[in-house]
């Protein structure tokens, strides 16, 4: 798996396979390798976690550029696929997006997140424009070279009006609408419980990624519910948070360290977790 | 604890309660920010911790002014005392490593830690050497009007020659010197026993940090040991790493996210770690 093309075919084809694809998210170069050490098949970045490590809220609130030199310090520290959440592309217009997603490959990454609603107001945007959006995503990669792997996330199921089930039918039109804009995995956000997931899988006909969240049914149920690829979403972040939440705790109302060294990695670990795989760029 | 000089006088005057003051070493925005939150007094930055999470190993290979720009990002999360571990200095001389506190300070911290060896070759620098840094390091805090909290560490006990008695004797004879040159406090790295501890600390009769490990006494023990400070390291880099770890395996090899979803916070307490506490400088 040497250049960036085979990669992204590689990843393309990881979406299907009898099995779903995890795909874990991470927040900073050690959190992404040692995804990669363990085993994982590809890793992605979490908007939240990366935008949040960094000190700016989800969304875009943080400096395309910034946000971009992020993605490039994980991606040098990885050799598997790297898909980027690209939140709602840092444009309002397809070309603006077009640019944001050319710094995307050019930062090494093989697949992208791109999302139909603006994070500031929480509502939708149209989905002839958001299709827009998606073919021009597809352009920048054949004109670079590198087939990306696009998923399509909508968030139907969350800011679209109307009862649960018109949101959900809102959510397949949208999702077939990305779908048949070439779209390789279409991501719908809020799916948790299997008959939702069932339902729009078979109404798709086409890979579906949903989120790691309590309640969420193991990955081999997800296989028969046949579900392409489970994502961590900002799951990592959240966890290693909640342990230090409980570290300080112990330390504060006991006196004593027992969460922080147990199951600790190492020194010579740490440094190993932060060392280049791929040159500079 | 309006201004950065009344924040250094509160954070020198933790150094000589009746507990010691424990002091969680962070590695980004969130993870120094939910130890505010949680109710550490400080916080301090992990080198090795902040490094790795950029793509860099522990020591001065990353660029000073990217170093720097971490101390920023999380100085702006904070409102209590933040103390920054400044590896060697960044610099050779007194005069470079006085450009680096300045540039400490000027990012908000009112603490760092020195060391008296090269990361590059592990060899000790001379004592006297050792000093100069150190009076320029309080010199270049009063002229800006800073009352910087030094933390002098010695590495003596791992990288000076000869027995483990004539190492510890070394590192004696260097804290005494630091704490001489006007050190606020003294951190001989490697100290782990309760013996050795004790006796470092009776040798100096003077405020000294010890870091946590396993094995380390519980604080209240340390307390009787006359420990003024306990600091993690890179400990909760250690922690959030090993967890990533078993949440990797619990997924590749039975397919369920226990260890992912028990015990993480949630979105809206990722979004509020990274929300900031000052404002830009």
């Amino acid at each position: 798996m040497n250049s960036q093309r085979e990669k992204a075919e590689v990843f393309r084809e990881l979406h299907h396979k009898k099995k779903p694809l995890v795909l874990p998210n991470a927040w900073d170069v050690p959190s992404a390798r040692i995804f990669e050490d363990e085993g994982f098949r590809a890793v992605a970045t979490s908007s939240a976690g990366v935008m949040a490590s960094l000190g700016f809220p989800d969304g875009e609130d943080i400096g395309r550029g910034e946000y971009i030199r992020a993605v490039k310090r994980i991606s040098r520290a990885l050799s598997i696929p790297l898909s980027v959440d690209a939140v709602a592309g840092f444009g309002r217009t397809p070309r603006e997006v077009a640019v944001t997603v050319k710094m995307i490959i050019t930062a090494g990454a093989v697949g992208l997140n791109i999302e139909d609603f603006d994070h500031a107001t929480k509502r939708l945007f149209p989905v002839r424009l958001q299709v827009e959006k998606l073919k021009a995503i597809r352009k920048v990669g054949e004109l670079l070279g590198i087939p990306i792997v696009i998923n399509a996330r909508t968030d139907a199921l969350r800011y679209s009006q109307g009862s649960e089930e018109g949101r959900f039918n809102e959510a397949v039109m949208r999702g077939r609408a990305f779908r048949d804009a070439d779209a390789d995995c279409v991501y719908p956000m809020g799916l948790v419980d299997p008959k939702s997931i069932s339902s729009y899988a078979k109404a798709l006909d086409f890979p579906i990624n949903v989120m790691v969240r309590k309640g969420l049914p193991t990955l081999s149920v997800l296989g028969e519910l046949r579900v392409a690829r489970v994502s961590f979403g900002p799951g990592a972040s959240y966890a290693a948070l909640g342990l230090l939440r409980r570290i300080s705790r112990e330390i504060l109302a006991k006196g004593t360290y027992d969460s922080l060294v147990e199951g600790s990695i190492t020194f010579d670990e740490l440094n190993g977790l932060a060392m280049r795989r791929r040159p500079l760029q």
